[in-house]
This record gives structure tokens, sequence and C-alpha cells, in this order.
């Protein structure tokens, strides 16, 4: 059995999850890093740390999105504080930290990867419950992307596919902080916070997102012990 | 209505076409050129020729693909001379001129681009006749991707979906020259051979492709009038 795996690794807490679970499992992880200009270093610093600690391979791709089309790229536009999704005419809307098409590029780097070195599984640490609904976190855009895999590349022509596997995508967060203490994730190495400073804001809503997760998980959050 | 249109751009005579059959329907184009350590610089020199040729604007993003996997990419493997695709226990095989995930990453990235500046339609030269039998150039890659677009970005679920365009899929080379010849494609700036020299070196399939095309167009291709 071919035990390679790709590992879209962030440096927050999600994907930090991914990486052990999928450990756990006897994978061989290749950790796939981005710096795609986003506001801070800091992710992608604790990701490289995350890595290392957990014995895996990392490569970081440099790659520019210089339309920006998102508060978390465009230092002009405010992050927003708040965890209530906005609505517009009645319907939750997407809120400005979206960024076009960012999960569909990340994906499709990982299963270029993927297709050179024969990995056969590719894991991201997507969710779609307590999330900031965005479109390319949610089931059925992983439904579609499997579909691109089996009609257009080699490995899906030739029925040797690769998979995307979203272990986290049906979990709350506090499920998901959970199951990382039973993994025995190093929380302390992971950043969720959308701003790059020394401590979490505790006001952006990754920041609260974490903070309730963290709460109803009845575990302490190890960045937040003063 | 929005006529903005992004334009993948190869500097090949396919996206060339391409390029000029959206400004003949009187969008107002983006080119999008890819340096993503291809062999050799000279198509993506044609491509910024050609946009500029065309009025068009153009921006060229530096990916990289370090993995390889594919002739094109590496240096090490020779590139295929002859136009017969190869076949694996009767199936046509995929050549080695494939690179794993290329037109997903492509698409991918024109996708981000036309959610930032609210293009609605994006453009792709591909074809699915005369064709060197890579997946990702074939109708099903393509609406699988429309599948994509659909579910997992905010126009997709705002249902101001982004369109993927492909008016060459069903042509052969030739009849895409014929087209090429009445939108006043100035062929001598495209460049489809794998090697960079100073002339095409009319043994790779993409000159041969290129060849077979011309003549069976009917049309000098002003590439090789000595």
């Amino acid at each position: 059995m071919n035990k390679k795996a790709i590992i879209l690794l962030s440096g927050g807490l999600d994907s930090a999850v991914t990486l052990y679970w999928a450990k756990s499992k006897g994978y061989k992880c290749y950790c796939l890093l981005f710096d795609y200009g986003q506001r801070h270093k800091k992710e992608i610093e604790c990701a490289k740390i995350l890595a290392k600690k957990a014995k895996s391979l990392s490569r970081i791709l440099k790659i520019s999105l210089p339309w920006k089309g998102s508060s978390l790229l465009d230092k002009k536009i405010n992050i927003p504080i708040s965890v209530k999704v906005p609505r517009c005419q009645g319907v939750k809307a997407i809120p400005s930290t979206y960024i076009p098409g960012r999960n569909i590029i990340f994906l499709s780097f990982a299963l270029s990867f993927a297709e050179a070195i024969r990995a056969r599984d590719i894991f991201i640490g997507v969710h779609s419950q307590d999330y900031s609904n965005y479109p390319d976190c949610r089931e059925e855009f992983y439904r579609a992307f499997r579909r691109v895999i089996s009609a257009g590349t080699k490995t899906g022509v030739e029925k040797q596919e690769i998979k995307i596997k979203t272990p986290l995508i049906q979990k709350t967060k506090a499920q998901i902080i959970r199951l990382g203490a039973q993994l025995d994730v190093p929380f302390r190495l992971t950043w969720s916070c959308y701003q790059g400073g020394r401590h979490p804001c505790e006001r952006c809503d990754s920041c609260q997102y974490r903070a309730k997760g963290f709460a109803e998980a009845g575990i302490p959050d190890p960045l937040l012990i003063k």
C-alpha cells in the first residue's frame, strides 16, 4: 500500500490536527505550505515548526495573488471582529476574509505534487461546523473537486485516482480540539489569529472561534495561559 | 453586461487564436501568463508580445512546480519526437510532456483573478482533436471544473458564476488555423516548439501537430518561411 500523503498545512489548529491524524494512520506525510502574501508570516513559521515537530517533510511554495480581493491580503480592508456571520437579504454572506479561489489553488498544487511523487491521498483540515461560511470549506466543493481529479489527471484517467481526505469536515471546533488532544498535537505551536502579533488578538473571528472551541472542549488554550 | 475576460495565454498558437476570438466578441481581455519553470522562456516572451499586439492587459505569475514529473520541466527526460500517441495495454498512453495538474492550477489562478476583478468569463484554448492525449484538455474535465466553480466560490454560491469558455475544444488544428487567419492572428508571433531555439525544431510533437495543421489548412506557417 502506498502510504504517502500530501498535507495542506497552514500553521492553524485544524491543519495541525489533520497532520497528526494522518500520521496516526501510518502515512508518510509531505506537508505543503503556502506563502501567498498573507498579512503576516507567523502562521507559515508555525507550520514549518509543526511539520518538523511531527517529523514530516515540508515544502513551501511562494505564490502570488496580486489581484487580492480579500481582507486577508489587502491591508486597506479591515478584518472583521465578530463571529456573527453577516447576512445579506436573509442569507448568510461570505465574509471579507474569503480569498477568491484559495482552496482550489491549494488543492491544485497538492494534486500536482501528489501525482509527481505518486502519493495517493491529500489531506485538508477543513470543516463546515463553527466556520466562516467559506464556500471552499463545504463538502459539496470537495465532491466536485474529486470529479476534477478523475476527469482531468493522468492518475484519474488511469484509475489510480488521488483521494482528497477531509477528516474534520463534520466536526465542530471543540471536537477537533478534543481529537487533537488525544493525538498529542502541540497546540502551543499552532496559530489561528488573523493578526500576526506576539500574542493572539482575541478579537478577530478566528480567535473567537478558537476560544469558543477550547472552552467547549474544556481544555485550556496554551497560547492564552499567561 | 460585464465584458471582462481572463485569457490563459501561453504564447502558443491555440491561446493566441482564443485571445483574438474573445476580442472579436467585444471582451476586455486580461491575459494571464505563467512562468512555471518551463524548459525555455521563449513562449512567455511570445505571449507578452502577443498580449501587447492585441492591446490587452497581461499579468505574469511565477509559480514553482519543484516536484517536476514531466519532460517539459525536467531536462533529464527527453521530449518525445513522434506525434504517434504511445499505447499501453491497447489504450492511448499519456505522454511524458503531461505536467501533473497544470491546467487545473492555471484555471484555479484564473478563477481567483476573475472573482477579484469581477470578470465573468475565462477563456482557455484547449482542443481535443489532434492533441497529445492530455486528460486536462478534454471536455469532461471542463464540465467537472465548472461544478467546482459553482460549489466552491463566492460568485458560484451567489449564482453569479464564472464561466469557462473553450471555443476551440471541438476544432482540429487546421480549423483553428483557419479561424486564426480570419481573425488576423499574427502567427509569426506564436511559438509552439517544445524547444526554445531560434527556429522551431520541426521534430517535437508540438512542431509536428503545428506543421500538419498549417498543411491541412493550406496556409503557410510564417515561422517556417526561410
